[in-house]
């Protein structure tokens, strides 16, 4: 085989081989919910942290913290390219042309992100924290994540000999594609919507490109896009995403009363819905629970399009959705479910044969479609490839802490005190303590 | 990515895509037997022929006989090079430096293989045969059945995408890793020899390279070579063999009497020990059924190291070989057994765990390694991708029929008259009748 000098002799020179190479790398509802924060609180500052709920792994013993300042400090150099800007501002995104103002596109132009703190803790875990405006930090959150999880991934492969990395990866296809495969035949039985969102706790760039490509070539018309811009845009691909926890959790702490505490979800939607429509009205319902969200919604959000179930056991949290719809006189046949939270293919084939002929639904695949190397070392070890739940959650926003109830007990975040506040006014009604996988 | 545009212009300029691009791409039991016959039988002709027992997988409908022809005589276009007739005079095989003498060395500098005569048949066969002294048709079994079989995989796969693709080999290597990872538990119970027997019916050159380097990789010590001579050579692994039916088939085609056609099994063995020695000395009993052959067989074959029983059930025929030498008072546990009838893993652990502790067993692993590809294909349908039997059988000697009968009434090879010929010279006795799958 003829050897490319060239090619080779510059690979030599990588002083890193970056994981963030552009800024569209990342989820495209921060782009939404961006574009919302600067017209509707450009002032705010939030601060983020990556908090490693998977406590038994000790995330600061696995990575390098000289390789993870340089793949932070790589990420800050990149500027979003002049084509990446034509394409937000040429594409259509929900059937919406120039979902994108003028201004917020120039705006990005000139973006970096913003600088970080690192430290490592006494438990062997790094503080991470972004702080500054909310409308740079916010943009933070998914490179950050993905760093961590391809630099842990990368740590995991290290020592492997050429064979045994091929075996891994082949075995990890040959594992996407059988669940694939019974994709392919569940969306034989009737509709079907899959979307990938698997970017921030993904092995690594290149392997989600493949999951992308395998889910875009076995899935056709049932795989509906990518929360990741870069790869939506590569592949021609619908970029898929509406609204995140951090908007809530940012107008909550800002709440100077219980009172506009208790507003401060619907205050949300408020403004969402002064710059979206269509199919981006989508709910994300749990952030204080479920039950009390709903029970206390004003009726303008019974015209919303869908609900995002996120911590609820999903078949619960969907028929809780369903229950709301049907006995506020709606028909749920008109409405979209959107169920993101940890799914895999057999609570997916789950869903949708349970919610056929009921609700549109549509189904976000993350972490279980972009790291499930499960039982793909070629060795049997292979607790060091899988996945963890890291978040990087909004942690402070204008000097006070931020808060995350969540239907999951597990799966809240905060200070104690604040907690307790937050339940007082919230109510606690139907908030369960379940494990947290991913 | 730097595209090498050297590279790819070259690529462009292929006609074809060879298959063979080496006379030691073949098995090493060949160039013993070639050996022999030279100085044995220098004068014999031999005619060799394709024989398609899987009839109803039509091979002319599968492949293109343009393209056969070509892969044919791009074949013969090859010649021995320096560098391997310089590894096969240096290099030491089972031990033994200097197996093949510098004349025979000389003349194979020389050789060409000699011209075929290829005829599409009605129905749907390929009529392909190899006519001239035995000492240059005999180098024809191998890269024939390797063409075809590589050619009927190429014609399988044309069409998938690269990404398809992508998942078939991706499927196979998870595939033949699970076989190993079994084979590596094996061979931590006790003693464990396994081979590589599979490249004439491989499901290509590179996918065969990948398979002998995942064994040496998975197996260590336990994996103690292959039957390819240029595999062996390039991986610095054992080049594994001994001899094979076509040494008692054209002995038998050219005994004069009855009397002479029964001892001509022997015949081939006394002039095998008369050439080779210690591990070498392996009997291929079968040929015209293994329990005659034990009954009649004179005593110095008792002396031989080892028995490779072909085609009775693996364990039947081992035990058949053991229960012999313990007749003649010999200990089975200074003998070897080698197992090389379509093995697979399932038949491999019983073997091995079924005879440890009792005698020397070493495993040929054949077509089940290097063309398992059942449930690969990303459509599930992989009827194309099976491996069929297919053989390069000597059918004459010096004009005379060539005849095998073997242990399986299934595998009988020859005119009718004449196999019933040799069923009375022989006897008929413990021939069963069992499906021929690789």
């Amino acid at each position: 085989m003829t050897l490319d000098i060239a090619t080779r002799v510059y690979n030599h020179g990588f002083r890193i081989d970056p994981i963030i190479r552009s800024l569209l790398d990342t989820d495209f509802y921060k782009f939404l919910m961006l574009q919302l924060i600067r017209e509707k609180n450009p002032d705010v500052r939030a601060t983020f942290g990556l908090i490693n709920r998977t406590k038994s792994v000790r995330i600061a013993d696995a990575i390098d913290e000289r390789e993870l300042r340089d793949q932070l400090d790589h990420a800050r150099t990149i500027r979003f390219q002049k084509n990446e800007l034509i394409w937000l501002a040429g594409n259509s995104f929900y059937g919406v042309k120039q979902i994108f103002k003028p201004e917020f596109l120039d705006w990005l132009a000139d973006f970096q992100l913003p600088e970080y703190d690192l430290h490592r803790t006494a438990d062997g875990q790094y503080e991470l924290l972004f702080e500054g405006p909310w409308c740079e930090t916010t943009l933070w959150e998914i490179p950050a994540l993905a760093i961590v999880s391809e630099l842990r991934a990368r740590a995991a492969v290290k020592g492997m000999s050429r064979f045994e990395l091929d075996v891994l990866y082949a075995k990890a296809k040959a594992k996407l594609w059988g669940k694939i495969e019974r994709l392919r035949l569940l969306g034989r039985e009737g509709p079907l919507k899959i979307a990938d969102f698997g970017t921030r706790r993904r092995h690594g760039f290149l392997w989600q490109k493949w999951c992308v490509e395998a889910l875009q070539e076995g899935l056709g018309e049932n795989f509906v896009g990518t929360s990741n811009v870069k790869m939506a845009m590569d592949a021609g691909l619908e970029a898929i995403g509406t609204n995140a926890h951090e908007l809530p959790m940012v107008y909550a702490a800002l709440a100077e009363t219980d009172a506009a505490l208790h507003q401060a979800p619907y205050a949300v939607l408020k403004d969402w819905a002064e710059m979206y429509d269509g199919n981006l009205l989508v709910i994300l319902p749990d952030t204080y629970g479920t039950t009390a969200f709903l029970k206390d919604a004003p009726e303008w959000i019974l015209a919303w399009k869908g609900i995002r179930p996120d911590s609820k056991p999903p078949i619960e949290g969907a028929e809780e959705a369903i229950a709301w719809w049907a006995s506020h006189g709606l028909d749920p046949r008109e409405k979209l479910i959107v169920l993101s939270d940890g799914m895999d293919i057999d609570t997916i084939e789950d869903a949708v044969r349970h919610f056929r002929g009921r609700v549109n639904l549509s189904i976000g695949w993350g972490t279980n479609v972009t790291n499930d190397f499960r039982d793909c070392a070629p060795d049997g070890k292979d607790d060091r490839l899988a996945a963890i739940s890291l978040v990087c959650k909004v942690v402070e926003a204008n000097g006070r802490p931020a808060v995350k109830l969540s239907d999951n007990a597990n799966k809240a975040t905060g200070p104690a005190e604040e907690i307790a506040r937050y339940r007082r006014v919230f109510g606690q009604d139907e908030i369960a303590r379940q494990p947290v996988l991913v």
